[in-house]
């Protein structure tokens, strides 16, 4: 058995947004301190790391400096550049692993993942030309979106394609890059598993939550899921499988669609997840602190809930309503720190708790 | 009704202890940055504020500079020096007020002030001479305890006396500082109340502890604590009068004695307190937000409770244990990230969830 990271060891946290702020403080419940790496000014983790470096990705020199001064690196978002990582590695661990990052980096790779394992996914095709999006909507059929095949997230770097006749603007929308166009999944429920993996091999998941999404953005995470006892076992048991083929360590965020034909999933994000913020008010051990548990070697909490949760994101303007959030029995609220509420930036969150259900 | 400070706003706290560490996590959770003044290098609150100042409390330049950096000032013990006091109070409220911190800082006007206000405390007699200490011993009888009027925490600075012939040995061990013999208890069980009140004077109680000591040190805390409900009662509105009389803001600790003839007052804190450590996994709003609320203005939480809960210091070579407490479901972690373990050391704590009994 591997020994945990010893106390005051150093945490590399590439991205100093809200997650690495929320990990940064998992890492010091742990005894540890983070150093973070964000090319943003005053960016919300460096409120609570024990060292910052602001830089951009491409400053080789603040980059090595970083890696040598901690004992692992993780990271808070996908789109990390490859050099950056090439840099890092040559002096301290990443996780989770390069290979979870890469694949989770291109819709198109993740697509063929998740197929190569039996898993369900959208209808899917590659998009490099105007003709292969004409070819691709007759063999999905319409709607359908066209997406970046990498760099988007909450929504951005996607249309909708209702009809043939939408085909030429879509293509133009994505201005060149590659692209990937999925069928539209006929779907009741939106849900998503957040389950990690230790070095040592052993897994663990938190129940199943049940989102809902405003314009792109996830809105509330509910747990439990009203889902059949069947579907939550089988969320459970593809993000395990995702996990082991990837020799993954760390904790994934999954989301998976509950169709009439079963779960099909959407797609997967190699980090600590806004879907997972419930388990900071429902569980022993959250899924920041699971997060740092798998990377610093210590054993993995077992994901058990003592409360309800429903988890409702405080988007622009609706921190505004923090005062009165503020004032609700059994609301807990966690804000982000940020000066500024531009729209559709994430503020923080409440989650609020009610007596355990099922 | 006052605003609440604005998101980005800076707290000073003066001490940089694991009570300043965890209020600066409450504090970033509402959006908060922290500047953290301390004498000792490396302290475990460095690792989770915004800014640290590492200067003695006699440095005037760094405490101005301190001062002026900041929105509002906390502590997280009580005994500042009062030139200090002075200089910060030019430049940025102190929260609780100094009058809080006066009483707190003097075991016999800590007294004096509790029995002023019609409450129990243990026989008490001011000690500066030989003579006083026995003439004191002959009003309140063997066994007492004599201790140092400042300057006294976890045991320290304090003298059993069994019998008359301990008196000059133990009036030696307080090397002349002013003294006050306390006459011993015979109470069943320890508890404490962890109160606050805001500044519009709103005051939340959180339900009353059960405290076990060991070696003079907290060992545990466990909620709720075996008590008749009219004790639950009093502990709870003999806290607020003390916060009331005091016109306090921010959080109080207050340790109660349970006798066959009600409850005695110990002492207070006037700060977060090791006993409230549970309620980070007891509560939505635990013992440091509920501080931060107050001092910044934000309404406070209600104190329920939704789990009952056994909170457990690790001191010393505890820490060794940190491994086989992590592999515990509904074990909560939270360790101060001190890298030397020498005994009597308080390392880190655990809280054990359980389902709300009462």
């Amino acid at each position: 058995m591997t020994k945990p990271l010893p106390q005051g060891a150093t945490i590399g946290i590439l991205g100093g947004g809200q997650l690495g702020r929320m990990l940064s403080v998992a890492a010091a419940r742990l005894g540890y301190r983070t150093h973070i790496f964000e090319p943003g000014e005053n960016p919300p983790a460096g409120d609570v790391a024990h060292r910052l470096t602001t830089a951009p990705y491409d400053d080789h020199a603040a980059l090595t400096a970083f890696a040598k001064s901690v004992d692992v690196v993780t990271y808070e978002f996908e789109n990390i550049p490859t050099a950056a990582l090439d840099l890092i590695e040559d002096h301290a661990p990443i996780r989770p692993s390069r290979k979870a990052l890469a694949i989770s980096q291109d819709r198109l790779d993740e697509k063929k993942f998740l197929t190569s394992l039996g898993l369900e996914t959208a209808p899917f095709a590659t998009v490099a030309t105007a003709g292969d999006l004409a070819a691709a909507l007759v063999q999905i059929g319409a709607p359908a979106i066209l997406k970046t095949r990498r760099l988007g997230y909450d929504g951005k770097g996607q249309v909708r394609i209702s009809k043939a006749a939408d085909t030429e603007a879509a293509f133009a929308a994505m201005k060149g890059a590659p692209a990937i166009l999925e069928g539209v999944v006929d779907f009741t429920r939106e849900i998503s598993v957040i389950a990690a993996r230790s070095l040592g091999g052993q897994v663990a998941a938190y129940d199943p939550g049940e989102n809902v999404h405003k314009s792109g953005i996830l809105h509330t995470t509910t747990v439990p899921a009203q889902i059949v006892p069947e579907h939550r076992n089988a969320a459970v048991l593809l993000a395990g499988k995702v996990l082991n083929t990837l020799d993954y360590v760390g904790v994934i965020g999954v989301e998976l669609f509950v169709t009439h034909m079963g779960l099909v999933v959407n797609e997967f994000a190699p980090r600590v997840h806004n879907s997972g913020h419930w388990t900071q008010n429902g569980c022993a051990v959250d899924q920041f602190e699971q997060h740092i548990r798998a990377i610093t070697s210590w054993p993995l909490g077992d994901g058990s809930r003592h409360a309800d949760v429903v988890m409702e994101n405080l988007i622009g303007e609706d921190i505004a309503r923090v005062h009165d959030l503020s004032e609700e029995a059994n609301a807990a609220l966690h804000l982000y720190g940020k000066a500024e509420a531009r729209g559709g930036r994430k503020m923080g969150h409440v989650n609020r708790i009610t007596p355990l259900t099922s």
